[in-house]
């Protein structure tokens, strides 16, 4: 696909946005290759987003910005603007369950999910040599020393990483409210069960005890509430009273690489809008 | 399909049930169609299913009783004989909304649903026509004038109609505990989420706000605790961003139908045995 | 939902189309409740589709029709209004099955299906009492006394009855050519399996024989190619070994039921556009 | 899961086949573990798996087959026993695209899918790295220097590493005949469509030429006509409109890993029996 910019927007709903935004758009010769709108009625508030070629404009991402802004103004609008040639960098946690890092990095390394992996972090040592085998630093952070000085060390890495998204690829560890609030939005955790159902610790357990005839898994953004941010994606699979513990989990396993890699995607090519705690996601 | 005799039983496990209940079947010349086996592991009890056609018996289900119970005691089962030739009667509780109503009384009339409807009862007059062109009684009854009165009316009708099964087909009032302990294991319920999230009233409502990717229906055995009874069949489907809670409402009431007829199918055709809140469905 | 006009485009790709039209809306205030764009790139030619609230604009659809004209043309569009307020009227074919006529009648009943359904017409007498009893005219055509005859009264009946769609709810009749290409765009069919699997007589018998997990169904335009025209939607369902073929037939039912009328409110609802053999679904 | 045998059979149709089968391991003390009985009707053949637990017996494995032998002659019946200690071995054939691969390696590298990888064959030289990080033999096969050279080649090989089952992990070049038969029922093959649709060359491009809205992958074992041996498994997944080619492949190739890995996993533990050109899958 050719280079473009996305253009994503959200302000208060009125007449004449898509007129404003897309004329603007026009005026500059721009080509619009995938357009999406939404009002979320209660909010009474827009979300839009826009692919633009960046070749069909007459100047690069930083002069669109700054002819941009007025009209921005005039509607009250939050927006960002993307440049489909800086890849976003992905700092990816993980323990020592290997299959959600196994198919991240399989995209990768294929081409399909256009990022870059500037570091993958861990609290075990296991998976160094995978990891290292893509040629991408694995970077041992020691848990057992001290929580606290742990997630200072995280928080540390990913910014000298320069990461742009935090991954919790099954990082079985719950993130202190600080680093929380300070990544609001750029934290990406897949939890193993269909929340709201089975919050927190063994949910396949849980999920085993209660007799559920699906299991599911869910792709959300971390906020100081366990499992309770933003859910970006999310998707179930059938199982039946013949199935153990161990049958879900592994069922289980399938379901969240699918549902973290469909939302990874979702994320990196900026699809999703946040409005409260849901998202809008463009697809 | 032929008529034929279902027999189910639940025992502590141990090796050689299924010797000695085929053993016993085969030495009067049974022809078993379908067989199912489970061990429910943390119980330590064994589950089984078998259909056998009742031509290649040379007694009734009576005599096949009198003469199984040694077989059954020495094994300490719960078991039972069901005879296809003789339907199960369904007493359809509903309100007025009638979309599971619909597609039952259609399953029953195309003779999907093998199964006698003595009668229909609703606390709303709305539906009275729709079941008298099928020829079944419909009798209204007045929960405005007192619930502990209209719940006692409830059961002697259920009673008096000969129920064997009582199908709350989004009934939307609460059973009082006497009537679920009562007829235990006998009553179904349809409850359009997929529990345990959001149990309770305006489950579409709360997942709206919640912000779920997907929704669903849960099909379940009534018991005192609220949408908490053994699950028998639930289902999900997929929304977005754009669908408002009429939207959910709207696919919801699709997958609550097929979960409703689908779970009070496996019910009618004794391939449901429950084993503490959980159930095993032989499929 | 408050009346609305939806405006649906296709015209060839180049810049500036959504301006263009969002500029002249916007410019006579016209608040836009839901857009979809799409470009087939094979084609270079642009699909749009745009909800616009109709007590934002201060005319009528006569006369924005009228005042759109130019801009149409200058851009070479295809295009349609319809307004909210006018039902579409839905012609149904049905045969001796009646679970797709059964489930478009409780959505239609219960204000779900937003259309209105001037007559019924079937080669059986079957269902006349069924349909009747919803007040809906019930029309017997013979097949046996001559297919042309026979057709030419369905045409007759349909321009009488002033149909916008034929619905072939399980006809189970292939139409002449000649109506085909009469109605085009404006034949429903629902065929019984995931086409293009499976085409023509007895599509659960085949894809038993041939062993497939899944079954399915699809909801497409009738053109004179039997089973080939534009797919608007469809569905799989999983089946297993242990399934003859009449439980293929009966979970069949429950697929056909929901594709049709998906497709069917994709159609209503002007989602659906046409380009070559294939279908844009703007959901 | 502790050490069994898994005896799998398949014979004429009569009563008393399970009585008899169950009667002979409960004579040995043998403890069933999990059980599942098919008659094929139109074959009017039966057939069963059976788990029992290798301890629960006073003999091994030969011995049991000794004393089984006149059972299974007396109902004429093909049978196999199976040990769960003696993991089968697989064969992998692969081309360019890894993605098959890459979800093998990782379910055999954390014992998810019991088996021996002997060596993986390719013609092309891309994936020896990945390859041989996880310590399995990596042979190229040139298929350029003349395909029946190559296919003898990979047909000693095969038998050389002592090889199972081949499996065709997108492996893009059709087997001769002679190679197809000489390994009847132990060649599986993941096919990118959902057969009986697009059988043969580009099944993606086919299926977005027709415009269908469901994609799907078949896992298969090889016969020697094309894409037309019995099907162990299959699945499908939803797209629409706007994806292209490239979005169809990118979905394709999540269904193609689960459904490959799934078929596998049934093949590997005994649970598909083949009948005709169609499969009983015992999950």
């Amino acid at each position: 696909m050719s280079r473009h910019y996305t253009l994503t927007i959200s302000c208060p709903d009125r007449a004449g946005i898509i007129a404003a935004v897309t004329g603007f758009i026009a005026q500059h010769g721009g080509f619009i290759v995938e357009a999406s709108y939404h009002t979320e009625q209660e909010e009474q508030r827009f979300f839009m987003r826009q692919e633009i070629r960046a070749d069909s404009l007459p100047f690069d991402a930083d002069e669109f910005g700054r002819r941009f802004a007025p009209l921005a103004d005039e509607f009250s609008m939050n927006w960002q603007l993307a440049d489909s040639a800086q890849n976003k960098r992905l700092v990816i946690l993980v323990s020592r369950q290997d299959h959600c890092l196994d198919d991240l990095l399989h995209r990768w390394r294929t081409d399909e999910l256009r990022v870059d992996i500037p570091c993958v972090i861990s609290n075990h040592e296991d998976l160094r040599s995978f990891v290292e085998w893509h040629g991408i630093p694995f970077i041992y952070v020691d848990m057992a020393a001290g929580k606290a000085a742990a997630f200072e060390k995280i928080a540390a890495l990913f910014d000298e990483y320069q990461g742009d998204t935090m991954v919790l690829a099954r990082f079985m560890q719950i993130l202190p409210p600080s680093l929380c609030q300070r990544y609001a939005g750029r934290i990406i955790n897949i939890h193993h069960s269909f929340l709201p159902s089975f919050v927190g610790a063994k949910p396949y357990h849980q999920a085993y005890q209660r007799g559920v005839k699906l299991i599911g898994a869910t792709c959300h953004y971390v906020t100081d509430e366990l499992d309770a941010g933003p859910i970006i994606e999310q998707d179930t699979v059938r199982i039946d009273h013949g199935d153990t513990v161990d049958d879900l989990v592994r069922y289980g396993r399938d379901i969240e690489k699918t549902v973290l890699s469909r939302g990874l995607r979702y994320h990196v090519e900026d699809r999703v809008l946040v409005c409260g705690n849901k998202t809008i996601v463009f697809k």
